[in-house]
């Protein structure tokens, strides 16, 4: 699917547009012609970063507001053409020690947007960040949208009710919602600073400073990673696709991976760094744990043509290339 | 399952204990010679009732507090044995017209209670009042636990999150909860005052009112009701079996009925009400029907030895003669 026209010169709101995911979400619509709003409370722990947008900044605007400020989100949603929902709290092991911020950011505020968008803006085509943490521990693999769902953690719970929010919004309201449930996304802006959000980011993070890599457990814990700029292509996908309104689309990777075996490749781009050590399983770690883990994502190709484009070999050069050069940044 | 000496000398606190299910199960805690303490809000219109308790006032304690209170609640819940949490906002339009209340209710305070259990009280045995409602319109009949979830409104999400956070709490930290899924119950003190919460109650109300019923749809839609001492047991079942812990159990009939044969029975035992009318649904009633339900409770009869044993006719006519005989306490 062609969606390039679908953008230029659109209204285009992304919340947690300075993290991770948003900015580079920004700086591919910017060059689409869009005019973007970046909406990001830019709270230390989460990831929000101004440098992530250094290069557009004149090009972009920035709001900072937090999405539980309810009055600022009825104001923010109007007039937009599309909403790339992407702001939330994403550590399990935070939402288990303060599950009422996790649920305010996770549950209230989305709650907030829809019900700005369904008194103010029903018309926007809303693109919601889902992840598969709400799976839970996979009875089969690859898991696809039917898999039952069993989150292990309270963020994982959050995030059901977060999706199922937008659901329900579809279907009782007629909004135009859509969910990507996406699995590790990894790549340049990504938070590094330690292991509060994922621990690929604190392992290009100990790469890049030669240090040696922790592996938990055996290693033999299967993953699987999309290069950021292959989530983005899904975003836009399903923002522009008239098809993909009501529809939830597990994103995934067709080259899973033990963690054994992500860290050889780490320790390959960066052969000066120590060798890596495999330790026990943290308690607080391990019971939130999901074992092994590996996505379907042929409901997302075979509907919107979406498939990953980049290796993880080559993503992983990226990034580590990527923080080598800007480390002041993000450490 | 023989649980009558595990409740003689115990502690128990009901949340929502002045409510329909509640009160009753009060009732029959007295009996088994329990501590009981009740905890209701006494939200005018939730359906909790001092008349619902005037025959035990002298045998159980009352504390009206709110379960959003959080403080009231870290105190509430020390020294408890058991605890039934059947305090919530029950109305699925009302979840639609303000959600952030549902949230409040049904996801903020199930985590604060099961915070305040945690830190407080890790030992007490949990039982949480979850519904049928988080099943969505079913893609088969009779529903069984395994049959995914697609609830159609913001009540029915939030009430799986706060099923959900009883499980993830069992699972991390150990705490002793188990939820049901209740079907439609009924029976002396539920609320009648109006449709809110049941259609049912609202039918007894005009019933005895010698009114006319008003049947949405075409009155085939498939339901099933448990009489309300039915349900008490299986609250104590589940309380009692410690093989119940971290388990999920439905509740059900196996009488399920069509509203039109449900209505029929009404008008039999009041041959002096008004015929009933067949009339089209209010859209905002058509948009989170869920169509014929009727549950699988299979589970609950092989670990438990549950099932009901009031015939729906046997629990209508006691219904209906408790409402004539008690009408100025709940008109």
């Amino acid at each position: 699917m062609d969606y390039a026209g679908k953008f230029t010169g659109k209204r285009v709101l992304i919340t947690g547009g300075l993290g991770f995911i948003g900015s580079h979400l920004a700086h591919r619509l910017v060059d689409l012609g869009a005019e973007v709003l970046l909406v990001d409370s830019l709270i230390p722990d989460y990831g929000g970063n101004l440098f992530n947008i250094a290069e557009i900044e004149h090009r972009v605007r920035v709001n900072i507001a937090d999405v539980r400020d309810t009055h600022g989100m009825n104001c923010l949603v109007q007039h937009q053409d599309y909403l790339f929902n992407l702001a939330g709290q994403v550590s399990h092991l935070d939402s288990m020690v303060d599950p009422f911020t996790d649920l305010e950011i996770n549950c209230r505020s989305q709650i907030s947007i829809l019900e700005a968008c369904r008194q103010f803006n029903p018309e926007a085509k809303i693109v919601f960040a889902s992840t598969r943490q709400i799976y839970g521990k996979p009875q089969y693999l690859p898991v696809d949208e039917k898999h039952p769902l069993a989150p292990t953690d309270i963020n994982g719970v959050n995030k059901v009710a977060g999706e199922w929010y937008h659901m329900v919004y579809h279907r009782v309201y007629g909004l135009r919602t859509v969910s990507l449930r996406m699995t590790n996304t990894y790549g340049p802006h990504m938070r590094v600073k330690d292991a509060r959000q994922t621990f690929l980011g604190w392992w290009i993070h100990q790469i890049v400073d030669n240090k040696a890599l922790q592996i938990f457990g055996d290693g033999k814990q299967i993953r699987d990673f999309n290069y950021v700029s292959d989530v983005v292509e899904a975003l836009l996908l399903a923002g522009a696709a008239p098809q993909a309104e009501g529809e939830i689309y597990n994103l995934g990777s067709d080259e899973p991976v033990s963690l054994l075996k992500l860290a050889e490749m780490l320790r390959e781009i960066n052969p000066e760094a120590e060798p890596f050590a495999i330790v026990p399983f943290p308690p607080e770690k391990k019971r939130i744990d999901i074992g092994d883990y590996h996505g379907d994502f042929t409901k997302m190709t075979g509907q919107l043509g979406w498939k990953p484009e980049v290796s993880l070999r080559e993503g992983l050069m990226r990034t580590v290339a990527f923080y080598r050069a800007n480390k002041a940044h993000y450490w």
